[in-house]
């Protein structure tokens, strides 16, 4: 229902006040109500690239309610989904790119930045383009799909002049943030964390089976969220990793895409994180860390829909906060654009890709050799 | 991520293949790809009247993606806000009404709904000048704030030949209808429901604290789920009811607006259903039947937000079903066109809407005079 | 294991070091180790009259783990259970009474305490003659089956100067406990208190069913817990009560004994509690206070095994605290001990259950008459 | 309260009928009612051997509710602790024995089963002059300290032709049972496996951080429940392992008593298990196991006190079961005595402790060597 003081009830009812027995005092002033906050003076443009299931589900709802942010552009290979969401969502018709004249964006002033939400090892061409093109980059993660590409894209950037980021959107969620918090002051010295992301993956011909696009398995596309997290709640870099992969059905999942993989990373401080991903377990998605202060746990904890849900130790009770309703994306894009128009650096740039990726080949390598694997560089 | 087939990911890569070093098979061949479905034959536009909090968050953000029904107009006493809106959800400015000029949207062809998001005591105004414009009204509960408003909306509706519903999404929320459908065949004689809608109310100066605008206190506004649930969970009428109502705060509950209320119905068939609302206590929303057969529970179970959560007992054991993440406004609204269009029934006409009325009303008699009300009538 | 010291461990193996390879320093050196505390200097002793499944499963265990208690007699109508129990828990045989010898008790200077877990209405007849025999009583709830009954209890025992405790156990548990404190000091006004106690009751033939034994139906068995609940949280004695009941197979449940009950209890403050008990519904118990501070709640609340489980609000966050393994019966039977050693009233003496009782059979007034019963006394 | 049929009421108020106004039917027809199910025709009798906090806490009470088992004799090394159970628990004065002549019990036809409740590398020598002196041996997990130890155990006990059982109560409780049987039917290939056991160690000179008597840190006491839960679970015997133990607190966490152990196990299948110990994580016991059907949990999963929760998916929900109330000690112990009775093996013989004890072996080899350790046999 509209938020109505009684002052405005009375005028909106001033004239209709004769079709059914309502009391109504008239009133014959008006004024101008500023109900809705003014836009901020400056909204950064977006171009979204790939309009797949993330854009269509999350990334273009998540640009009706941003602050700092608009949907400016669009670029598909499919014109008529392209028309549909440009319709849908007000994009001018000048600013629907495809994938061969997508370069002409440097010369629209209604672009600042390109979000970047194609299939893993496609991330770094577009990366490429874009800070050529003059705009500032988000990439949805993983970075890509080799150590030498993260490098590529950030130096691209750098000599661009120009920010990337990469879309870790747990990085800017509440819960997330304070889990690392709790970890940090309340739990001690952190033992254990583990972690999981899985599902029972679909359709075969999908482009995350397929090698040449994913770059690997379960690990590149979800591995990821254990492994992030488990840097980003302990606070550390590990120094090895131990990592275990298989699959059981090698019709579907073939040679370098692995459907399970096990990896256990070992951090300076002592801790250990256990670590699992597969696209043959049912869907789960959670951590905990633990130490002799208690544990902070998240579950479900790697989702983008919003029902997050924090809990944690305290006084030995266990505190379950509400199921969060905020939009992580709407958070993750607000947050790039506040950085950049700040003129300062982004929580979760291309550096921070890089690590992960790093350590992703490392996991790889462990798998393959059945070795442990340092981590520590000179 | 964009949902990708091998062959798009060449297809797209062709021209940028040179940025970087991804091997790709250049292909000539360039197919239109379906991937939107296409919108149905028929959408039916809406109007919506009054652009407060419900209509911002929750049912404009819902018109992106109902099948049958798309957002067409904005009537709204600040035009500021609609122009906003409009632009922000491509509404042509023509399209736009306020509450002087509205009754002109019969003329709009653009228009076959209006939906009422009004203050409850304003809904017969404008469903009754909708009806006389000729379209099909949907309107917010409570439908209205007395027995005679209710068979004014349904006479002014079926005297112009168009439909009118009572939004009661719950009746279209797919844990809701499961829970009734447990109720019936798994429970066996439904002893006990009850229910409890709750928070703290804020800004004393909101219409839900004007008994002019509200009708009553929190029996309007919030105690109208537990009822409603009520009834349509035990799936019969009630034949008597047992009021209390109070307030603890009389500087902010004015006379006529309680600030909590108790209500107990009683049904034909034995079973008891304790209700409890209140703008006194913390944010609670749960009901639970039980039975011989064991119960049915949903906590929360009224919020529009999309993480209901529905719990039933089956062989002794607790099933817990994942969080729902269905928007019950565009469940609702799409019900709505498909019976309009379709030329059926809608499931939730004003009769409904009249049943709660009228047990609202017994339930303040109840509580006035302290004594046990008859819902029996010849 | 045991709790070993490892000098303690040194003295142990003393004599078996040949026998495996455990090096051990050899130690002569053998102490009194005081690893048990001595109980206290005065144990009372208690006699349980009735040994049923209450007695069997949790009364007579917990004697073996009291403080200020312990088992000294048995009382029962079955000579072999009277046997065989005595023999498992230490009781010497002198110390079996039947219900002809039970008088006899007097002269036994082993019981202090009588605790009376009989069927309800041979409640008043135990109570009296163990006042009579010059013994403190410990009577199970609900105390008794009529407001004149509950007086002459408690007129007997105070004519012998002997205490007189209703075994009402949640008075004693520590969760119950920090719910009352929590009410009381974060709720702020309690609006709303609902609780439902509910099974579905088995063999025909039991007491519970018979009207002569029971006192009612589900009202005194299990209503009991709701309505002392309300009353001990609400912290208030309840002005009215309005209350139905009814029976859905009148074969099973007699005349006078209802199967359903649903109670509606208004305090002075304004604060109403929703109850509702049932030998129809599938096991249900728990209850919850709301107020604007947040809720508390139980459930399990009212069970006797030892899984009770506390949740609360707590700056909008559900804390749970880990289920209760506490013993119920130890800690009532102590408190009535230490209460009699210390020469102070107990918490929970005849006048609390005679204010049970009463209401009770006002709920029974209500649901007969189907109008609201005044509790206010002058 | 007693279960009384009216029959019985009436015989018991037949002589108390003048105290109190109780209407009764005098009958003096008195029957003999065999409401005590008659003791199975042969109790085993147990001594316990060890009176620490598990003795007391769970095993000596258990001994009163089992069907096939009986207390019968106690040994300890103190005299007044054992006195004090002897009397409490009904054993004879003669029956209770110290370390010292522990070996007479040979001729105590009162006892069959010794049940060995002792720090862990004192299992060896008792089990061994258990089995020397006649008796069949119960010996608490983990079974020993080193593989020469289970095999010297388990030949004892072979030699004197009695049988060995190792107190994996787990394999006796049944919703671990149930979770077996889902695992294996529900949820097809398991994937991941994981879980953790940990608590905050207190009191630094108990025997649990001395390296002679516990043999090691966490992994033998508590990484035993990770390890036989994977091992029994996915039902299987793992390939390889991968440990890393570490302690943050040299003073309390000597050398070779590991604080926190990670260790990761490989199964034929593919399956991996990820287990973590530690005596300085804030309470924990759980463990899941997934695969593509969904996944099965237990939390709590390993702790005594009878409240383990089963959880699991079906159907895409997930199931609770009602936290267990069963006495894990009675179900053990009564599975022993009726193997014994029954002339069958025992589920859980030294066999099952051996291999365990190599697993745990292999562990400490792992973290000390910093590789992977092949569990393969030929």
């Amino acid at each position: 229902m509209e938020d109505f003081s009684r002052r405005e009830f009375l005028q909106k009812t001033a004239v209709g006040a004769a079709a059914v027995s309502i009391a109504a005092n008239q009133s014959g002033a008006r004024q101008a109500q500023p109900a809705v906050q003014p836009p901020p003076t400056k909204q950064l443009g977006y171009a979204i690239v790939g309009i797949g299931r993330l854009s269509i589900d999350s990334i273009l709802p998540a640009l009706t309610t941003t602050k700092s942010s608009r949907l400016t552009a669009l670029v598909s290979g499919h014109p008529d989904k392209a028309q549909h969401f440009a319709q849908l969502y007000g994009v001018p018709e000048k600013n629907i790119y495809n994938y061969q004249n997508f370069d002409r964006i440097a010369s629209n002033p209604d672009v600042d930045v390109v979000y970047v939400v194609l299939p893993n090892s496609m991330h770094p061409e577009y990366t490429i383009r874009a800070a050529q093109a003059g705009k500032h980059v988000l990439c949805e993660k993983p970075m890509c799909t080799s150590v030498a590409d993260a490098q590529f894209m950030i130096e691209a950037c750098r000599k661009a002049g120009k920010q990337l980021m990469v879309a870790y959107r747990l990085h800017y969620e509440k819960y997330t943030i304070e889990a690392i918090e709790r970890a940090r002051t309340k739990i001690g010295k952190i033992g254990m964390f583990d972690a999981e992301m899985t599902f029972v993956i679909g359709d075969p011909t999908q482009w995350r089976l397929d090698r040449t696009l994913a770059g690997g398995g379960c690990m590149m596309d979800i591995g990821i969220y254990c492994l992030n997290g488990a840097r980003y709640i302990i606070g550390e870099e590990p120094v090895s990793v131990f990592a275990q992969s298989w699959s059981y059905d090698p019709a579907k999942f073939k040679e370098g895409v692995e459907q399970n993989i096990s990896f256990v990373l070992k951090f300076p401080s002592g801790a250990v994180a256990n670590c699992f991903a597969s696209y043959g377990a049912a869907g789960m998605n959670r951590y905990r860390a633990a130490g002799p202060g208690g544990w902070v746990e998240m579950d479900p904890s790697f989702t983008a829909k919003a029902n997050l849900i924090l809990r944690y130790t305290e006084d030995g009770r266990v505190v379950t906060a509400p199921a969060s309703t905020v939009d992580q994306f709407e958070t993750e894009i607000d947050a790039f654009s506040d950085a950049i128009l700040q003129g300062i650096p982004n929580p979760s740039p291309g550096e921070e890709g890089l690590r992960d990726t790093r350590i992703q080949m490392a996991c790889y390598e462990s798998a393959f050799t059945g070795k442990v694997v340092s981590l520590i560089t000179n």
